[in-house]
């Protein structure tokens, strides 16, 4: 059954090369057997540099179950899930996470997925691109009113 | 200069709390000391578990510029991306980043972003959301379709 659902997100990612949408990626997002959102990877068709295939599904099966979580839902991936997408995947709180490719094939085809695993480790002002931490006054005040606020939804 | 625009990304995740729109970031991304893009956090607003402040601004941004990359671009957010944001961060080839707060005062803060930096170091088997490899016969054929396309847009 795994199988099949994950030969479903490779198809897309064959599929997505074929018609020019976009990279090939593929990923399928299943809830008690039923498929509920499916999605190619579509960052040049869409201009969006965060349209992974994953993204992208875990989008969509949001709007179909008005929910931003997931909990109950397991993702097929035809690739090990890049940081972005792994972090989209704790934060929609997936059950659990099939994969066909892993980060290496996606290097020796040219993604970033590699790379970026190695620059997380990195300190912040050390990565290719440097992030730098800059001290204000008042840095904690939206943590502060966050904990503050009695309604409000936590995610 | 940086610490100006790093103070509209803080009041903007003040603002974001009190305007109950979602959680407490905000994020500005700015192009030769202009403003292309600002976005708080809308997670619960919008039902997309993505949309992180720093994710809504990137995709704004590139909608404004017509664009799937930020090259010269500066971002500005309240707090130290999560795995996530530092991903798209990285999709998105801005050219630096400078943040307020880092992912620990997130984690007082009741969110994730610390666990997730500490997750992605397990082997996925063994991370809380469980990512499973499972062998398909054809997994490398969209990498192989990708190859030999010759009118792609790379990414």
């Amino acid at each position: 059954m795994h199988a099949q659902f994950l030969q479903l997100a490779v198809d897309l990612a064959a599929e997505n090369v074929k018609s020019g949408k976009g990279g090939p990626y593929g990923a399928v997002i299943v809830r008690n057997g039923q498929i509920i959102a499916s999605s190619g990877n579509c960052v040049t068709s869409s201009l969006d540099p965060t349209a992974h295939a994953e993204v992208a599904a875990i989008r969509l099966a949001c709007e179909k179950l008005h929910d931003f979580q997931l909990t109950d839902c397991i993702l097929y991936t035809s690739c090990e899930p890049c940081p972005m997408c792994l972090g989209a995947i704790y934060w929609a709180r997936l059950e659990r996470v099939f994969f066909a490719c892993n980060r290496h094939d996606a290097a020796a085809a040219g993604f970033d997925d590699s790379f970026i695993y190695d620059e997380i480790l990195l300190s912040p002002p050390n990565r290719k691109i440097p992030m730098q931490h800059l001290g204000l006054e008042n840095a904690q005040l939206p943590f502060q009113l966050w904990a503050q606020q009695e309604a409000k939804t936590l995610y």
